[in-house]
């Protein structure tokens, strides 16, 4: 696959009809691009700013610290069909980086790190940084036009208060109903799907989940970590 | 959740009538039980055979070498609903590593390392090993009573020839149809699910196992890495 780049100033020559113009790439995308890849003049990129647009490039000049590409024609990814919120007590280290690369690829649209009762792990603002750099490059590998959007974290009641309309509730469960049948059910519609803690959001926690109209599922028959419950829910919903 | 151990031994307890009896335990899972999670006299956890057979069990003597533990009553989990083969073109390292560990809490029956075209890693006996190795500590910690299926190397051509009867072959292919509906009509059927190396299978290998009756299908809409793939094809299969 053609080699892909962030570049979020796309927007703006897309928007002062700088199509078909030159741009200068800095920071660490030229420094991904010339160090590390070690693409050179004539070679073709591809670009994205984050937000759907995308287009072909070719590599002009490169300095020491800027990039110079001629851009083609700007193009717009649509919109998932269906929009997927996961709200997951996240779990610590390797597990949380390799839950965003994963719930990235497979089109996850909003990721919120959930605080609950038994959460274990809150990223803090470094961390959730290193952490949207992960989906970043997930994005740049996988082919996604538009970015994971990663909420800082948020407790359960908030987010449980703030359910848009017409936005259904997904629990993973370990005592609910096999996943069979579910996805046609849901139709198109938004989902907000909850993942809890290692050891499960306790009771009084879980019966607020459901009663905010959950539908508690599970897949498999066993005990999912929490990263893998993470991903198994997005692959099931994935469009 | 209760601690638990892989005891091969159980089997036999089983079929001489040895229920109730002590069972001592040696090697990795007492050193496990005695220098890693320090566990005491009295203190209760949970033994499997990986064949199905799990019971309780208190710990009883605890000495440099071995742990003398009672067992209670020895039951049988049920075998899985539905038989689900996962051939797969590894990746290497980390990768390999996690892709085991989370399709065996999945509760994919049988995984064959896929030699392809474009394959760039087949683990060898080593590997294979210390990758059981981490499906027997994902089957601990998952409460799954069955071991991964853990086949070694095989070729592509093999494998479609001695696709067993009754078996519904299933290709990830990213430009197969969108999942949906899929599961519905595989029922209870037996599964083989094919998983290509990053990169893809050759065109003259995708269409071997279409012309073997495969239905081709794809999870989101963009690129998945190899293990995502077959993590993502597993949860959506899982039963």
């Amino acid at each position: 696959m053609t080699e892909r780049f962030y570049i979020p100033e796309l927007v703006t020559l897309s928007e002062t009809g700088g199509e078909h113009a030159e741009l200068t790439i800095t920071g660490p995308e030229a420094h991904h691009i010339r160090n590390v890849l070690r693409l050179q003049t004539g070679d073709a990129i591809e670009l994205f700013d984050g937000h759907g647009r995308f287009c072909s490039a070719i590599l002009r000049t490169l300095s020491r610290k800027s990039v110079v590409v001629s851009v083609g024609t700007i193009d717009l990814s649509p919109p998932p069909n269906r929009k997927i919120t996961l709200a997951v007590a996240f779990p610590k280290g390797d597990r949380a980086k390799m839950l965003v690369e994963k719930v990235t690829e497979l089109g996850v649209t909003s990721l919120v790190a959930l605080k609950t009762e038994r959460s274990v792990a809150h990223p803090d603002r470094k961390k959730c940084e290193k952490l949207f750099q992960t989906s970043i490059a997930a994005c740049k590998q996988s082919g996604r036009n538009r970015l994971l959007d990663f909420q800082p974290v948020q407790s359960l009641d908030d987010l449980l208060a703030n359910l848009p309309d017409e936005t259904r509730l997904i629990l993973g469960d370990p005592a609910g109903e096999s996943s069979e049948g579910i996805v046609a059910s849901v139709g198109q519609h938004s989902l907000l799907v909850v993942v809890g803690p290692e050891g499960g959001f306790s009771p009084a926690e879980r019966s607020r989940i459901l009663d905010a109209g959950a539908i508690p599922i599970r897949i498999g028959t066993h005990i999912l970590r929490i990263e893998t419950a993470a991903i198994a829910l997005a692959a099931f919903f994935a469009d």
